[in-house]
């Protein structure tokens, strides 16, 4: 089963020309689409994603991951395989969350693939990450692709961690979703060691905003129609919502990585 | 055959963690989305694509509907069984349009799942209805899924109805759709009845417009380019539309469940 | 394997209608999307789309490609074979670019469906493509579908092609893509003889426009973030790229076949 993950977005036939390339040489291998909307470049955000989905992902997943700025230059292609699964990306940090919590077994350097003077070196998720993953579908061995490399070579991004300072919780803001939720880079159990029980925290966006008391709760419907409130979402991240409308809008549209300070139980 | 429906959005893992599961439990069941572009928590309008959708499924499809702004409440799961078709959702009348011309045979309430602290409460549709669906798929009785209900007792919806008073069709915006076509909840017998072979209608949005002539239709190109029209589209219903523009815009941008009037053959 | 591309947006039922019909004619039949986002009525932009993916289709695929304003009049609705695959859709343009560089083998007229006068005749794109594409998909033959007609007599829309004018290449904008990038009508092999080995242009977009000097390049990481250069991309075509950045935002989001002026080495 193959899953693929892009910043290609779904208005033109850039995904499906992998999905075409990957029918054709593997016709039964079922493919998902992670996602597509990717926004463009953004490493980052795809690493998120694909860490988020990663342990509801089959046991023998071939996960096609390709944020890819630097498509046709010295960056490297890779196949790198992590306990069952095994994903084809290029090698700028897009494994960074995956590796944080889990140890690959073996990785693969891949060629650049024979490119014609008429098709440009610009699209490697067709021409390159596709056939492998058709190769690997339909039976190559992973050490067939390629080269071996030393997984711990791969890129990792050097991502903000969350910290206790005082009585403070610092945390950063990691991805906004469809919903506007405001998901944090902070875990579950940092922040409930950190709680202590407490059923409400002092909130603040950025640096220099005053603390807003937001109740900590375990599920969005049991704040009031377009209250906020602070849980542990679905991949186990704490979270700042809005149910009914969009804590992303509430606290002006903050960036990626935005500074977010939290404090026990202030009202 | 799985049939898919959220307003999960497609900018992130939330479908495809419900696909990953099912794949990973149910590995030959092909899957496909109906959309997971439901506005945030719009029930209405995922009852609406449910309906529309509804006589074209498989004939055992399962469906695996989530807008589901109160997962993790006491609002309960369920399981229906119509016809041969099961749909897995919250009870939360997203159903409403279905069983308004379905007769269900059987209902299930489905157990919460087992949550962890470091998950949240957040997320059924990945951890409650994907695995249901797969157990379905794979051969599971509805009946083990969880406990018998009253199939009468499932929530719907209050929904406005159209109307005929004097001489006037009272209708009710339902849905505007991705060509800014607006969709009115009045089926094509209550419109043709009222009509009496009249080619085109008097009509105006909402309680204070003026009526604005518009021919009726079979098909969007027999108007000129731009121009308005009244049709019966292809779920059956009373639709206006401005082909090759939008009516959508044209109308002010309406919200759903504006007020639509229309008088016969008023030029 | 069939392949679906129309201007239906994923905001609602509709492509999911047409997969909905071919599961339960053809339940073994993969199914994959190109995109349904064309925007509404662009029969231009399908075509481009449709011929970009052509070559990458597996040998035997039928393609389901709505972009069909004139559903429901007089316009035809066909079949057409090109090498092993079969494209179904209305005969208005949709095959243009692959028919410019492809030799149809066969090509049927489809009757119009049985409609009833609840249903509109709005939804070819379910109550005929997709059936026929079923049919096909579970072993008809094409001839059995319709009435054969004369390939050569399909509509082709008249679009601008490119020329050189003493030394100025002369292009068109065909398609902007998810990234900003401008892509033009100017195939790789007339802007390398046009070029001769120079290493940049001078480039203006619309007819007023100053020449702005760009780099040719290999591939988008051969700039600097944010810079502008020209490269033939994926599809063999001449393109505007500012990668890290959009070049359609750049450029003043020109429209499609706005004219495109280079001139050799301009700095």
């Amino acid at each position: 089963m193959i899953f693929l993950l892009s910043d290609f977005g779904t208005d033109n036939h850039y995904a499906a020309a992998m999905k075409a390339v990957i029918a054709s040489r593997a016709a039964h291998a079922p493919q998902f689409d992670i996602t597509h909307n990717i926004a463009p470049g953004a490493i980052d955000d795809a690493a998120y994603e694909l860490w988020a989905i990663w342990e509801y992902l089959p046991e023998s997943a071939i996960v096609v991951a390709v944020v890819d700025p630097g498509v046709g230059t010295s960056r490297r292609a890779v196949a790198v395989r992590i306990g069952g699964k095994t994903v084809l990306c290029p090698d700028n940090g897009l494994l960074t969350d995956v590796l944080a919590s889990h140890q690959p077994t073996a990785a693969i350097s891949l060629p650049a693939p024979n490119r014609t003077a008429q098709m440009g070196a610009t699209f490697d998720g067709r021409d390159l990450f596709a056939p492998s993953a058709a190769a690997l579908a339909t039976g190559a061995a992973l050490e067939s692709l390629g080269e071996s490399i030393e997984p711990s070579g791969l890129v990792r991004l050097d991502l903000a961690t969350p910290s206790v300072v005082g009585d403070t919780l610092i945390a950063h803001i990691r991805r906004i979703d469809s919903f506007g939720n405001i998901i944090t880079n902070c875990q579950a159990p940092l922040f409930s060691d950190w709680l202590q029980g407490a059923h409400g925290v002092g909130l603040a966006i950025g640096k220099g905003g005053s603390l807003v008391y937001t109740p900590v709760r375990r599920a969005y419907g049991e704040a009031g129609f377009g209250a906020r409130l602070v849980l542990i979402n679905s991949a186990g991240l704490l979270e700042i919502a809005a149910p009914g409308s969009s804590a992303y809008a509430y606290f002006d549209r903050p960036k990626p990585w935005t500074v977010v300070r939290l404090k026990r139980g202030t009202r």
